[in-house]
């Protein structure tokens, strides 16, 4: 793979993130709050690719990559997208384009580049037959195959985030009830501690976010784990039993050797990432057969969408628009 | 591909069934009901093997693949078979080696062989990504990208029967519950059936099958509703509305472009296939995205798994032993 400097940016539920790389590492890093609009999100996009390449000791317009929360279909348009409510549909790839033009432009979705950056850099380094699930607001994910990304018939392979595991559970974004996410995200955790709180119950996640129950957030539920509090440590068991259970179905279906965890849930660090091995460890026995499958944790962090950005972006500029197997790649005319 | 001749054994859960190929057709077809022990399981096997080499215009011995209906690691060991209780654990590559040395042989999962042999001449030519899904007494599956079968880190990819839908269902044989074969394939459609007569409900199904409730079957619910039975209808509704459920579960995993069903129940035709197809259609415009994903027939019927185990030998026979990618081969030493 070429190693020239590359310039990637991912949009997130609260920020726009932007590093520029150079060789095998991170040569500058930028971030802005996300606007809510289009124009305004492309415009943060120009300027913090114009604050980067001057970081770059580059002349001319890098590759530039860009990640999207949400269904990006192979032209680079984003369809759907629960936390841009207000930019969907749309024609990113094109938009990027007209900004940004004279360069490599890639646009994909955010868990899809995280998996190419694993990849490349991180935890899924040498691995044939993996997966990366990111567990965040939400549920992402994307599925390693051939030592490649693979990225499924649409570019929208690995919502595995939208599987669902309880037909009489939590309505979903999606339209249907009891999807992965719906019980195993940052936003379920705070829905479930809201839930025992109005009940009642007491925790110490409450006077972290200032006595009102609706305040509660998944960091104040994991802060008041690491203290030792009874209920959010019971609320994390929780979720790491129906993590289990969705980890072990995606195990089953896909056999991987490898299943990396990453999003911000799980940088919140081993008050989470402990009871879901531990509760994935117990059920493998008692499956049908003990897969010898490895769980672990991803290696570049809240970074990972933004770099595996700019791979891909690199990647477009040494393959060319319209490799195979490419995400959706927009060349200058 | 090679289009020599080759020969390929299916154990099913209620007969061995033997073909022999030649260019692009099954030249003969011979089938045996099948053994409970493996030791007469592997003479059963010998036997067919004799029988079809005859039925070849070739002297020498021919490639042999054979498909298991069970966990089948890469080393042609199967390793657990809820059919073949008293079979397992089973090297059977290793047997088959000696009892038909001096040929190649290869040994894997009944639908993943089903798979390649609809990649090859079947519902899945032609398609980049896509899956099956085969439904008998259990559930079956196999995963194509880049229009191959993908066997997954140790053989045991497909598995999609083990994906939990209800975690409040039945149990399973694979000691979870709620499993997708749990409440989709003719052992649920059976206990459905056989549930609701219990509880008092009139269906022809019951004197199709003799006025013993515990004697109704698949079949019997089948040509019920075939006839116009109400509540052998409303059970195989109720299967295709869970059919629908672990269907999409899979299309936001894998984003197929194609879903080839296969299996028994489905060969029952229209009066399983149409409802499933309806359910399907119904939950796509309520789901997040609506995927363009095509829901198709396997084309090969029952003769798929047999067809696929021949076809693997052919390509065993070609690239070698321990080809990427290829199922265990045993080779002659």
């Amino acid at each position: 793979m070429s190693d020239g400097p590359a310039i990637g940016i991912d949009v997130g539920g609260t920020k726009v993130l932007g590093v520029a790389i150079g060789g095998e590492s991170v040569i500058a890093e930028r971030s802005v709050v996300v606007p809510k609009e289009a124009p305004e999100l492309l415009a943060a996009i120009v300027a913090l690719v114009a604050d980067l390449e001057v970081r770059l000791d580059c002349s001319g317009a890098v590759p530039l990559g860009v990640g999207l929360p949400g269904l990006v279909d192979r032209e680079g348009a984003l369809r759907a997208s629960p936390h841009l409510p207000r930019v969907v549909p749309w024609e990113a790839a094109a938009a990027l384009r007209t900004g940004l033009g004279g360069r490599p432009i890639v646009v994909d979705n955010d868990a899809n580049l995280a998996t190419r950056a694993e990849v490349a850099w991180g935890a899924l380094g040498g691995v044939d037959t993996g997966l990366l699930v990111a567990v965040g607001t939400g549920i992402g994910g994307g599925l390693v195959l051939g030592g490649r990304l693979a990225p499924g018939a649409h570019g929208f392979a690995g919502e595995v985030g939208h599987m669902v595991l309880d037909p009489a559970g939590p309505p979903c974004a999606c339209g249907r009830r009891g999807c992965f996410e719906t019980v195993v995200s940052g936003s379920a955790l705070a829905r479930r501690a809201q839930e025992e709180l109005a009940a009642g119950a007491a925790s110490l996640a409450l006077s972290l976010a200032g006595g009102d129950p609706g305040a509660v957030r998944a960091e104040e539920v994991v802060e008041a784990a690491r203290r030792g509090d009874a209920l959010a440590g019971q609320l994390i068991d929780e979720l790491a039993d129906w993590a289990a259970v969705g980890l072990l179905n995606l195990t089953n279906v896909f056999d991987p050797e490898r299943i990396v965890l990453a999003g911000g849930l799980v940088s919140a660090g081993e008050v989470v990432v402990e009871p879901v091995r531990r509760a994935f460890a117990g059920l493998l026995p008692a499956a049908w057969f003990r897969a010898e499958v490895r769980l672990e944790v991803a290696r570049l962090g809240s970074r990972a969408g933004a770099i595996g950005a700019a791979l891909a972006a690199r990647e477009a500029e040494r393959c060319g628009a319209g490799a195979e197997g490419s995400p959706a790649t927009a060349t200058p005319p």
